[in-house]
């Protein structure tokens, strides 16, 4: 017998089984129908992308260039809509919760790293423009909206920002921005309500070519050995928290749009 | 001025500002409008819900020991519908396409660790009469629960296992299941379609009062030190994923039942 042969019997007898241990008031669906299940499942955009950005969240998918072609229209309901900013509030109570927790020595030192893009300032007005992600990044264009300098905050990280300064936190925002914006990053980051940072990280020219998940950790890792202790760090990339120097805890905001390797 | 009527002042202005920028044929819902759209969203216990499952898939929720009180039915309609095959099925490919592309050197070194529970085997027919995760963990019930091996596979990881094997890898089995188990999870382990695996690892004495990512880190680090070489680690939990002697890329599976530190 082969292995799908055995496969297919297997689970024959896993649903059978499961259904016959299944007593409760919730029944599972279409137990004993798992073929039509499964073309319903790949059939259905909504429940198909859903699960896509699962992965994608959850950095399972690892390395990808663009948004499924059939999960531009999810993508871009998602990022208008109210879940995107309900999401963000979620990854806000975390952060919150944990952060107020955090015994604050008082020696300036106590640190946040904020991550800039799709974490302090949104970029969707722009990606609205461009498909959200369906297109191959345009480089150009993308310099022109951050010259721009008019990406609006994303509410539920302006809040935490605030909130994190009152608590005592020193803010260090580390962005894969490069140093010849450091103007218009600035001028946008007061222009969306952002002020009274500890110091704003940007790529200088030893950084070119570096991956983002190396060139952010060196950038903590300095931080560190400036005395920093860096408790808390939030982006809408894993390349923003993995790596090392890594924070106390690390806050995944949401992100279908792009990654960043 | 204090710091909430700053950020509620920028708030207004930068909606007003994307407002003005929105000009795609996708209009933003209710931009002008967020005090009620707040509201809304954290009325809406299907909205809310998802965002809660956010926070606990990308681990941004941390610790956390039940689920809250109004997501029990998000939760158990979630488990038993389409969304969690959906899922489980995505997080499938996500793993296959990566280890597809490994190089299997043919010294019988190559390895894959997966958790067992809401990994290889579901307890779903267990928790669905257990209130999926909302109450306290009832170790007494669940070990019966064990005792029966009768817990049915999780379709795409009894899919994953037979493609590796095919692929070449050899599969460690890495779980927090105790010794004295060992003898009803191998029961259920064959039961449930699973076979001709490498080494299958339980907590024994010395592994008493240490944390998951601990126990599981040490686990692989002695498998690395015999020789393995660890591609691929699935799991449900990140305490599998997580530590030390990781695997070059870990694969999360969906579990909005339960958290394991």
């Amino acid at each position: 017998m082969d292995y799908s042969t055995r496969i297919f019997i297997i689970l024959v007898i896993s649903i059978q089984i499961s259904h016959i241990y299944s007593q409760s008031i919730i029944q599972t669906p279409l137990e004993n129908n798992r073929k039509t299940l499964i073309r319903d499942i790949t059939d259905d955009d909504e429940i198909f992308c859903n699960s896509w950005k699962f992965t994608v969240e959850t950095n399972d998918a690892g390395i990808w260039s663009r948004i499924p072609k059939r999960c531009v229209k999810f993508v871009g309901d998602y990022m208008l809509g109210i879940r995107y900013a309900s999401d963000s509030d979620r990854v806000l109570d975390s952060s919150l919760s944990f952060a107020r927790n955090v015994k604050i020595a008082g020696d300036g030192k106590d640190a946040w790293v904020f991550d800039i893009d799709e974490t302090l300032l949104s970029n969707v007005p722009y990606y609205q423009l461009h498909g959200f992600g369906s297109g191959l990044f345009d480089e150009k264009s993308f310099d022109e909206w951050v010259d721009l300098a008019e990406a609006p905050a994303l509410p539920a990280s302006l809040k935490l920002f605030y909130e994190l300064k009152h608590l005592g936190f020193k803010i260090i925002l580390l962005t894969g921005r490069s140093e010849f914006q450091r103007g218009a990053t600035e001028k946008n980051l007061l222009f969306a309500g952002y002020d009274d940072w500890e110091k704003l990280c940007l790529r200088d020219d030893s950084d070119i070519g570096k991956n983002a998940t190396l060139y952010k950790s060196g950038r903590r890792q300095l931080a560190e050995e400036e005395g920093y202790r860096i408790h808390g760090n939030s982006g809408d990339q894993w390349s923003d928290l993995l790596g090392f120097a890594r924070a106390t805890r690390s806050f995944k905001l949401p992100n279908p749009m792009y990654y960043i390797a």
